[in-house]
């Protein structure tokens, strides 16, 4: 068994990727790190994991303590990698960092997002982006991976074939998406309490949003991007406009989307708008596009589980290719529907 | 009292309508139409509905119903109006009609979007556009209203001033909407069943969503239209996109919205994006703007509640209106929260 | 206009009431205090109130404030009226107190369920009890109220006259209920987070909830009760069991609660098990009962939104009788439905 | 690979079905049957699952079609497997039944509850109750089961360890449960749409619901049975009752239930009362228990997924027991929490 340590483990990300670890054939989670509840048995901290998993104890983060660990996997809040993964890396450690830390390749696009200087930019150039889909063979061979946002996976499965394929401007994007409240963690706020959130659905980070760095990173491209919180715990859906860069069929991006995702076992490609729950609780992807003759526009969708493709599953998919595992060791395509 | 007749009353837009008249000072519903559901009382029907009016029973429709009666209410299916209007006006009644029948003024607007040619083309110069926020002086003379649809007043709330004022282009429009599932009607369909609807998101209606036609009239506009269903009951949230005219500064779309609003007893104009349960269960609107810089684009938020602004609400502001009545009677600004 | 102030204007509670009080015909506003939030304007504090109240200062509490008040309605955490209702009412207001701090009337109750000695237990003695429905005499006299909880105002009017009329054996009460997470307050807790609550339902307060002594005091009763919270965010429904003194016919129970609410504006009887929502956003409550031939048994349900029959609705409700009003002013007994 | 036939592929249980066995590494479902959703390509059928599966063919059944077929899991409306079950047996298939057809041993009971005189008794003694913490060894060499209900799995495995103690009198159990709404099934009715569900919680089956007998048979008890629709899609919470047979700890029953279930793989012992969220998505079940000296009543508590532990899970751990496969193979009892 490959050992993992998870750095995070009290978090909601922490909480998933213990979940799939618990049933992973080839991964074990053997040291958990999470300040805030450090001292506590996990079965306290995550009422949803079982035994054995459920009997460990919840550390304080200790370089020492990697001893022996073959993989971290880092879900921390931004700015925290940036100060440990040069010494991870040094023990050896596989390493996927699912913060903000080192996926923007420019260190002053970092300093201009997270209005904070990157205390780690000699690092960058060691991270691979963490979307299988696009950067697989990188990754099989990188120490380190990024992980892609939960917001940048779901506009990037949708929109990258179709600005690789040059059918759409991308200067013109908008990407107008809705997340599930866990995307928002676990802190306690007014925002994300059951009072205020069921039957609500509203917009927030208007214009500023920090994802949009990552977007326009991966798909070189100018991005008006509009985050809204729906009224469900998980899921994703980017529903994204582009002007198109000539006339065409309808259902020519669908065609472009096909012919992408042909062997992918994580992303399907539909005729109809994706709904996030088909997706629940898994790794699995659903994108659609077409195109609008009235309007000149392509729309293409994106449909995931934050959670999932969008953070601990995606981790998984990327650690499974770095050991050199089945790539869909540990997780499923399929939704938990209803 | 106004004696007030509902045409489509076992509907969840004639539910709203008949609990808002069980507190309305100055209209009574007396008849109550519905064939589905007649012969039974609206106790039945409607279980929200408490005595006196619980006790009244439901009636297939019939014209001579109507003698006595000052004030129509109609929330049918599109195509069911044209049919009666035209007897319902000579009767002397005034009108207030929730369906599509009677919204768009060009005849072959109707056909081209509705897929039929329009029954009573004659009559469609007799129905005023009912968003008080802009028709007031005509509605209060009409004999005739069309409503505006739920998606539309949304929309029209949040974009209308900034077209007026010439900021944005209105060929360059995107508007991406969110709906809760009352919008869909009381039919059973499996897309509306509790088990495909929560903790899911989706978007419908993909490029010909036949509201787009009620918005690209009232705003002289080209508009690609994207309606999403969100896991709740009540609510609209429409997001909308264009692009700027000019360089202006990021707050001038709000300062605009500021000047539109400014003595709207039913819209709120809001620093911070709105939340649709601000307004769930009431007649108020919430809208906001902002400009863009970064990408040259104006993105302004319009709040609902689908069954109360977008329907019930405005049907009732629209009568209150035609009757002489205060523009308030029997309606509430402030949403049922949390 | 009687002119009001609202003790904890910032909670929950106080929401509602202002919310009722916006369009309430005689009672206004006009004083707001909580001190959590003192300073902020109300429409910063609940999103959902418009102008001309959200426009008002919510205010650290003083007793000078209420020169010129007529009503006091105080939604305050258990313990802090009993330090101000002395004062309150030597200045001659009407108080409608929501705490528990009043509902006991045996001093060595309270300070039995809430683990500390009783303040003012001289005042015990001037406070009627606040449901309307069993008081509604006394109440129009009183100076003082203690309106119900919100879990014993369901199950007092679900089995009250069950056991006025000696249908079940008094000693023999279940009371197993679930509440909408509303009746949790507005405070931030990790199980009131909307992840937390969505798509799960979980029992708390096993066999020591707080409410178990108000309920025995009404029903002079001992009482299993469990609550459970339901993800929803507003409902209460109290599911009652009790052993029959007799056999009987399976409908004698209903026959009983026919009687006992013939006359009442807000409480009906229902042949069918009643839904929360029916009533949700409301002042109205239903209630249904059955004898069980089979084991001997009686089952009563009843049904409220916690914060309308069971918390702010009541208030109101008392208040307008306090005040010689009419005692349905400014409320509905018809739910925001669906 | 063992090859398993799914009977009734098309229903909520059958979905969940697939997801298992689409992971599962030793069963593999290969002959789909659902006659209302015959000919349609299963991915249409069930949008969560994914290619190879979503590419078989629901099919019309036919006896024919089980020739190389191993092991049938049938999820069918009640009366359809006692129409089949004897061609099947007799073909050699091992067969998991979740219908209520072979549930309860006396012909009798099924015609009383079920109002219609039981077609296949002479195939009662074949089958064993399907819930292998009770049942392991019998359902080990079985080549028929009858898994258990939804409600009365939850119900069992919280109180049969407490009446095979003697802790509780069996003659005095009243059992308060809330389902999920996926306890209804797929079949479109106004009391399972989205609009009637959400933010609502109400009784139903008053008295009668048919899961009563099969509690009954399991426990040698008498029991009255109150079920309810939560606003949630999965996920079973049974909160029971009984009258302790003398005064014990308050934490005496919480031992017994420790003792009965240390070494089970599914079921979890709480100190805390569950919550159903913590194995949704799962085959687990949480329960606890606790005496109220107060009241002379034990209060016993159990959470499963009722599409899980309650249904296709459940069926899976016996199929996995009758093939001699691991028991836990291709389940998890960790729920997709949050």
């Amino acid at each position: 068994m490959i050992r993992a340590a998870i750095l995070g483990a009290s978090g909601y990300v922490g909480g998933e990727l213990l979940r799939l670890l618990a049933r992973h054939p080839a991964i074990a989670a053997t040291r958990l790190f999470g300040d805030s509840k450090a001292g506590q048995k996990l079965g306290q901290v995550h009422p949803h994991i079982a035994v054995p998993l459920a009997d460990l104890t919840v550390e304080r983060f200790d370089l020492a303590a990697l001893d022996g660990i073959d993989l971290v996997l880092a879900a921390l809040p931004h700015g925290e990698s940036q100060k440990i993964a040069g010494a991870i890396l040094e023990k050896g450690c596989k390493l996927v960092d699912l913060g903000a830390d080192f996926r923007l390749h420019d260190p002053q696009d970092y300093a201009h997002w997270y209005g904070e200087p990157h205390q780690a930019p000699e690092l960058l150039g060691r991270f691979v982006t963490g979307i299988p889909e696009f950067h697989r063979d990188a990754i099989r061979s990188a120490q380190a991976v990024a992980a892609a946002g939960c917001y940048p996976t779901a506009t990037i499965l949708a929109l990258k074939p179709l600005v690789d394929a040059g059918l759409v401007d991308p200067a013109s994007i908008i990407v107008d998406a809705a997340s599930g409240v866990s995307g928002a963690g676990r802190g306690l706020k007014e925002g994300t309490s059951y009072n205020v959130v069921e039957g609500s659905f509203v917009a927030y980070g208007l214009l500023n949003h920090r994802h949009t760095a990552e977007m326009e990173q991966a798909l070189g491209a100018t991005i008006l991007f509009t985050p809204h919180l729906a009224p469900m715990t998980r899921g994703i859906l980017a529903t994204c406009y582009a002007t198109a860069t000539r006339d065409m069929g309808p259902d020519e991006p669908l065609s472009v989307l096909r012919s992408a995702y042909a062997d992918e076992p994580f992303v399907r490609v539909s005729n109809e708008p994706p709904a996030t729950k088909w997706v629940a609780g898994s790794n699995g992807a659903v994108v659609t596009a077409r195109y609008d003759p009235r309007t000149g526009r392509v729309v293409a969708l994106g449909a995931i589980d934050n959670l999932g493709k969008g953070a601990a599953g995606q981790m998984i998919q990327c650690a499974n290719l770095m050991t050199g595992l089945d790539e869909a060791a540990g997780l499923a395509a399929e939704g938990v529907f209803p």
